[in-house]
């Protein structure tokens, strides 16, 4: 029987884990290049840090380590006699697999409070484990990659990681759209319209305007038990309409009477000023029914969509006040994103945008011929591998066809060949795998034409 | 109450990680140059393919992950009744966390058999769990930095190997001990002394001659029941000594009535004499007590030990005939090596061997002098971070005290100033933190300077 993995979960072969590691390599050095550091935490968290943090769906999708030893001892047997599996497991488990990268980021800055520096800028590229239903897109094991900083309310931090944004896309060659909402505003529209206890419907209305047409979204609204007036009131909202600077200036006069909704236009007017006169590659846009994790995020709001793949969003963040409360620090403001890398390696596989570099390791096979021809290949590549040029020796003397299927089906771009005649002169024959040219060289020629 | 994580795992700082960076770095680029390319595999394996593997001890170690939903379904009651956890546990649990990468490896292998080309060079950097007693220097989560090549007998893959091997520490600066055996050469010691049994006996005794000396070795080999004959016979081959060649030349001489002996012999001739023609920075040693892994490989053992501090081994592995017959693949012949990052990050913190760049991310802080001043910086920001420069601005105008202390403890090779004056100019005032020097240039004179 051929074994397996567990469902929702995957292999990388080298071929995947080039591309994988191209995006990941990417993202890791724009983060560098904008002063955010990395951080690792241990994959086990103590299932007091993680339980309650995700609501009581997110407690079940939790993966909990069994116990070790004994694990029934001090178990409360009426459980296991009612059956009760959800107040049983953690009786049975102690420790869980992180379920995201932001508990255990808020669980670290507690932890180590005494050591850090304020404000504090770390990055995390971490796999994460959910026991979700799998499907398309959706797996058990994945990867996160996120920059927080915490510890300062300046907005200059969202115009950093606005820019941060643009520039791992720009090196991706990826077109995006970047969008951006601020919490406040929906606030202030929640007060304005006298439905504040309905902001997540409003929202999750507003948000199927381009898909359904504004009747049918001002009938949900109704549906949803928003009276006559507050949808009246609601109209102009829904429609503002022009440039950027046109719509935040619409905006600002419809919320001019709400406090709240004032500070929230005003917090997004100096973000879009401030990274506009720094130059975007990206097109920046206003979302007003942007609403990621609302329940959490307490001022800016960003999303990026693909603007050539229908995905959904591919990178998304914003600003929270209260990170590290839920482990006794309050007060700790921040503000964070996330690449979603496996939607990313979707979109650069649909556009086909991977460099060369992605695409192999191996630079040079040297065909072996026999001890002899072998040991002078050795020779040779330790040259190369000094000129930092990846290469290896086929390690057994088989038929040439053998090797060269090897050569083919592991796609290296050069096959070295040394001979007889080859060894006496200290040189190698040289084939270019993809134009068929074949030259003759010493390994520092050679070195000089494969980089 | 501070939360915490689970003993024995381990947070990593930003210092802690440009430490870590460093080594895998180091060594996933040697693994390139040897035409060794990535694959990873899940966190979590199926029991099924974990259990058995290890030992019943090892079985222990496994970290398991409980049923999702109603994971007492179908559970066996007696079992609870008797409190049987070790026959409970694969009940409750299908799943399991990796506790080394061989297996998930050979798992791969065999699951991917029609994709992959043979012969097949894999590297793998992840972590693994166990669920050993925590102590100084043993982990619950570990990195195992592996490289292994599958379908050849060739010694040329162990004269590979020992080369990257030596590249490694090479480059790493850690003077090393690379210590060579071949288990054939200790299959033909037990034959010749008629005692082929007590294999594992002999080379732990012999693994003592240095300490106890050659009587006390001789003492507990008739302690573990080898005869007064046997002992005898053994004299010689523990009385080898001279250089290199001169042990192998007397090994030689010593097993030649042994057939598998001596295919020993002629093996470890092939490879040092294979690795000394290509020139070795490492020290290369031959040591018949080398034992590692005794009943899993089954030709060359290989075992570094670094030369100025005491750890034990920093790296081993050897050849396997077999790795791939637990899952139903037999022939499969193999060699590989382990890194053991966490000893060598011990070595290189004892020897104080980190360069520069493992000990500072962001190059450059900007003082945020407030609203116009941070507008200018971002702008000259974005030039240097074009050029490839890490840099960051202080979020907020904070007092100008506190800036540089952040500076002083985040250890920033830089500070740039920008004022009204240099804003003017379109200019930085650029500080060298460490010689105290101040010069007033432009965004590219800066870049410049730092790089």
């Amino acid at each position: 029987m051929k074994p397996s993995i567990p469902k929702g979960t995957r292999d990388f072969s080298p071929a995947e884990m080039a591309k994988r590691n191209y995006i990941f390599g990417t993202i890791r050095e724009v983060f560098g290049l904008f002063g955010y550091n990395p951080i690792e935490t241990p994959a086990m968290e103590n299932l007091s840090t993680l339980m309650g943090k995700y609501g009581e769906e997110g407690d079940k999708l939790l993966f909990k380590i069994l116990n070790s030893g004994d694990f029934l001892r001090g178990v409360d047997r009426n459980l296991i006699e009612e059956e009760n599996c959800t107040r049983l497991a953690p009786q049975l488990c102690e420790k869980g697999l992180r379920y995201d990268l932001t508990v255990p980021f808020a669980r670290y800055v507690v932890q180590h409070r005494n050591e850090l520096q304020l404000p504090f800028k770390r990055y995390q590229i971490q796999p994460v484990w959910r026991a979700d239903r799998p499907q398309k897109g959706r797996y058990r094991e994945f990867y996160q990659c996120d920059a927080d900083v915490v510890g300062s309310d300046s907005l200059i931090n969202e115009i950093e990681l606005l820019q941060l944004i643009d520039e791992v896309f720009r090196r991706l060659k990826i077109r995006i759209i970047l969008k951006l909402n601020n919490r406040k505003v929906l606030a202030g529209i929640a007060e304005l319209i006298g439905a504040p206890e309905k902001i997540i419907d409003i929202t999750v209305a507003i948000d199927k305007i381009d898909k359904i047409g504004i009747d049918n979204v001002n009938a949900e609204l109704l549906e949803r038990g928003l009276s006559q007036e507050a949808v009246d009131a609601l109209q102009p909202i829904l429609k503002i309409s022009g440039t950027l600077a046109e719509r935040l200036a619409q905006l600002e006069t419809l919320l001019a009477p709400s406090e709240i909704g004032s500070l929230g236009v005003k917090e997004l007017r100096e973000v879009t000023e401030g990274v506009e006169a720094l130059g975007l590659t990206a097109e920046l846009d206003l979302d007003v029914s942007l609403a990621r994790g609302l329940n959490y995020y307490t001022g800016t709001i960003i999303e990026v969509k693909a603007k050539d793949v229908e995905i959904g969003s591919i990178t998304g963040g914003g600003r929270y006040d209260n990170l590290t409360g839920v482990f006794g620090m309050p007060g700790l403001s921040g503000v964070g994103i996330s690449f979603g890398a496996d939607r990313i390696y979707d979109v650069l596989n649909a556009l086909d945008l991977y460099p060369a570099e992605a695409r192999t390791a191996t630079q040079v096979m040297f065909v072996n011929f026999g001890t002899a021809e072998a040991a002078a290949s050795m020779k040779m590549m330790k040259e190369l591998r000094a000129n930092g040029i990846a290469v290896e020796l086929y390690p057994d003397a088989a038929k040439m066809k053998k090797q060269m299927t090897y050569a083919n089906a592991t796609g290296v771009p050069f096959v070295a060949m040394v001979g007889e005649s080859e060894m006496a002169e200290g040189k190698m024959a040289l084939k270019n795998m993809t134009t068929g040219e074949q030259v003759t060289v010493t390994p520092a020629e050679a070195a000089a034409i494969v980089s």
